[in-house]
């Protein structure tokens, strides 16, 4: 089908969705508004702009050309913010190398990457003094530091961060290019197998970063992000571009904080004193924060906090709502930029009435603006939004990945009928609310039933005494498969939950009709902490190792 | 420069923005949230979704095509909104017909436009029959009507509106296309020459709307759209697409509200009965639902309004204020899309002092996100950001029309240098407010010095007795030109206000400083009305011929 059209990539008229367009707003409204590392540093708007050409000047004399991919290991900083613009805008990619994956794992993902320029924090100069031998395309290092003089070890530092900024040039022309030409990549760790290599386009992460704002801007009351709020991010900036909101942040020109390496009373302390009011992490983050606080003393009453990663717990859900926090869940995955949906609760819904609400709150919700999300059956038919009916969620929208690097297997699986698949189990109820039921790989199927492992688990936590809990599905000779529950219990309560009691927890809702009695494990197993994988989420692929033949 | 091209035009994975996609959330989250029509009819989302389908369905088997035009004559009702996506999702061009053009405007707009098939609200068939003969490449005609049996004159009508629908399948399949298919079109009435058609892709119009939800989402605590709000327009669909609301609360999946032809008092009775919040209008229309609001005894408290297609005089702004509506300008042009800037106040600025406030909300205010607002001079070069230096303000935007149809010379003008030239001159303050002070057309030279006739008519409408001016330059043999000011008294004033009170009220401005003595103009004559452009803006072109020679 051809209608008329009146613009092509080449017209002189064309406005490409390049990332260096995030700046024109904000440079213009807030030039002097503020960025804030730590304890350390502050920077405005104007400064932190002047920074990013410099970066660009000195990458640009260190040999790095568009095309080139240069590597960021850091904690969340405003050097980070410079690179999350400055080496995308020079048309380079930036690759955000996740510092939590085993050493080999860091190597495999630099290496296959392509990486030929590193920028690296000196806490990571002993991990990849280790891995040297096997970065054979990494040509050029940039040691970065809090400390006057950096740990530079070994490595053979072609210069340190901020004396190469002192020494370049703020005037770089950063040119217009193709909206397609690509800006990061990253690796994510599924259940199985290498580390996956994601990537996106510089239209794609100004559409994402667009998109957050008209979505967390248009929220009723609850959960939104507006001019007036102070962003620090608690979900690292090499996960998944720090869930794209640092761009966002800087497109509405408010001011940042960046609390560097996650230490709980630091985050605390910059919560007060930068008077931060809205941030994003996983459940671990925010159970580290509530206990900070509360050993602080400090009120965190008034925080907007966006809790992914892992399914918001709904017992964790209700302190943070006792301590004044606007919690709310989102949904997403690394291949999905990452924002697919996020528990924005209609005004109709908001009770206040905690009991009633973290019903919402701790749903994934509402799917963002532009996304086509679907629920449907192992035929692509869609299933009906009734609440009841389940489905694998599907996905459209101009931001997901188009793939894995170097592995179009994976990629052709991801991709299979057009629509991303996201291999999650959900249903929607008629108003729109998205609930995440299950991971297609950990749904347990017993006796011809499918067992929900993920409603199991919410069940176990609500158990008193019971701090965590992770169930998946062993193999059963009568039954096909049946769910294993392993538990840890709250420190204070060593000696009072047992498997008997927790059973009869669960025997309670089964008899409510809550769950199927099939759901209900005969083996429940305490263990001392429930394994995660480097971003926070439960590590089912371990536990299977350790527990599958049990 | 050239980096890596990750995504084609012809991937598998490329989402285009085409207008279809705005419908993905809101089918999702509020299939039955209302679209309301006067008092005559109320449907919801999945109802509206169909009737679009039915018009793709009846426009087809009347032979429209990818790439054919179909003009819209309609006052403002759910039938012009499903004609705003069933066209354009068709992939033929939605021309929207500003049916307050004169008659041979009217037929001069439909023919250059090419148009071949017509939706006609039967008021207009009158106006229609006149110019049937000049409209040789209309070939299929359809009437809509509110009456249950349309006028149809002598027209050779292909089927009424409703009929039409009814008969038609609601099985339609919008297909993908190329983002950059040409979606709409309509006119704009300069100060010169013949209408010039803008026209604009659907991949503009979805920026444009995510753009509008993103910084209308954002706003600090004044002037922002959210989830809850319901919406009206009292600025034609016509006219820059009813400054492209409707699809952007489409997309936010609020409650909609259509008020037809604009009856003060029905306008006041839907804003009450149907909870109307936001709304957007010219300040002539701001000025006629103030009164109709006190005749009815309706309280407006509580409506959000913002203004545009002129200044927002001062004075009225503060009526506005007082009767509890959150008033506030917007800056934008036919050309323009057309939201280019609003003055959204940053709360620093918020006093609850209407005298303070009053000054920002009336100037043009913020630019829109993405928005390469820059302001020049001659040379284009950047002038300052001291609320002092004045330049024309120069746009670059990813939602600006490409030129003017059949029209080379005109978008070459209007694209000088790369940048689309508003001709309007402005200051920026530090603060990155945008306040227009005058157009370049408009500017007055005098004795060397320029005078902002936009000052000077502001100036004098805070003058007692004073309901309206305009200011125009006329020859003069000693200072080049003079300033000629146009002034229509209050009603109720006819006898109180005199040119010699005009001048000293300007006068106690000049001794002030706030503008020059060559700014106070010696002739000040009173007229009864200032005649107005078809879109509500005080006609300069006119007043010129008027009394240019006075």
């Amino acid at each position: 089908m051809v209608g008329r059209l009146i613009q092509t990539a080449k017209s002189a008229y064309r406005y490409p969705l390049i990332l260096k367009q995030l700046w024109h707003t904000p440079l213009l409204q807030s030039p002097a508004q503020e960025i804030v590392y730590r304890d350390r540093s502050r920077l405005t708007y104007r400064q932190l702009g002047e920074r990013i050409a410099r970066l660009a000047s000195a990458l640009s004399r260190l040999g790095v050309e568009p095309g080139d991919t240069v590597g960021v290991l850091d904690w969340d900083s405003n050097r980070f913010l410079e690179a999350f613009f400055a080496i995308p805008m020079m048309g380079a990619v930036l690759q955000t190398v996740n510092v939590r994956l085993s050493p080999e794992q860091v190597a495999y993902t630099i290496d296959h990457a392509g990486a030929s320029t590193l920028l690296v924090n000196d806490e990571f100069v002993g991990l990849l003094e280790g891995l040297r031998p096997q970065l054979t395309k990494v040509k050029t290092l940039v040691v970065m530091s809090d400390r006057p003089r950096p740990e530079t070890g070994s490595l053979p530092f072609a210069g340190e961060y901020e004396s190469l900024l002192a020494e370049a040039s703020s005037d770089y022309d950063f040119p217009d290019f193709d909206e397609d030409t690509q800006a990061t990549t990253f690796y994510t760790t599924g259940t199985t197998g290498l580390p996956k290599g994601v990537y996106y386009s510089h239209r794609q992460l100004v559409l994402h970063s667009l998109c957050e704002l008209a979505f967390f801007g248009m929220a009723s009351q609850q959960g939104r992000f507006s001019r007036d709020d102070v962003y620090m991010p608690i979900t690292p900036m090499f996960h998944v571009h720090g869930w794209g909101f640092p761009w966002a942040a800087t497109l509405a020109g408010v001011k940042q904080v960046y609390p560097g390496r996650y230490d709980p009373a630091m985050l605390v302390k910059l919560i007060k004193s930068e008077g931060v009011t809205f941030t994003h992490g996983v459940p671990t983050i925010l159970q580290m924060l509530l206990n900070a606080a509360a050993a602080a003393k400090t009120d965190l009453a008034g925080l907007k906090m966006v809790i992914g990663g892992s399914a918001l717990p709904k017992t964790l859900a209700k302190q943070a709502l006792a301590a004044g926090i606007d919690i709310f869940a989102g949904y997403g995955m690394s291949e999905t930029g990452p924002i697919a949906a996020v528990a924005h609760v209609m005004s109709r819904d908001l009770s206040g009435d905690h009991d009633r609400e973290v019903e919402f709150r701790t749903k994934a919700g509402m799917a963002a603006p532009l996304v086509d999300l679907r629920i449907v059956d192992e035929d692509m038919n869609d299933v009906p939004h009734d609440g009841k009916s389940s489905g694998e969620i599907v996905l459209r929208s101009p931001w997901l990945t188009q793939g894995y690097y170097n592995n179009p297997e994976g990629s052709e699986e991801l991709w299979a009928g057009g629509y991303l698949h996201t291999n999650d189990i959900a249903v929607v109820s008629p108003g729109g609310y998205v609930h995440i039921t299950d991971r297609l790989k950990d749904v347990i199927k017993t006796g011809g039933e499918w067992v929900s492992s993920l409603q199991i688990e919410d069940l176990i936590t609500q158990c008193p005494g019971v701090e965590e809990a992770a169930v998946i599905g062993v193999k059963d000779d009568r039954w096909g498969e049946r769910p294993l529950a392993l538990v840890v219990k709250e420190p204070a309560e060593t000696n009072g939950v047992t498997d008997t009691i927790v059973k009869s927890h669960l025997k309670t809702f089964a008899d409510k009709g809550v769950i199927s009695r099939y759901g209900i494990p005969e083996k429940i197993i305490f263990i001392d902490s429930i394994p995660k994988t480097s971003v926070g989420k439960i590590n089912k692929k371990e536990l299977r190792k350790r527990y599958g033949d049990v």
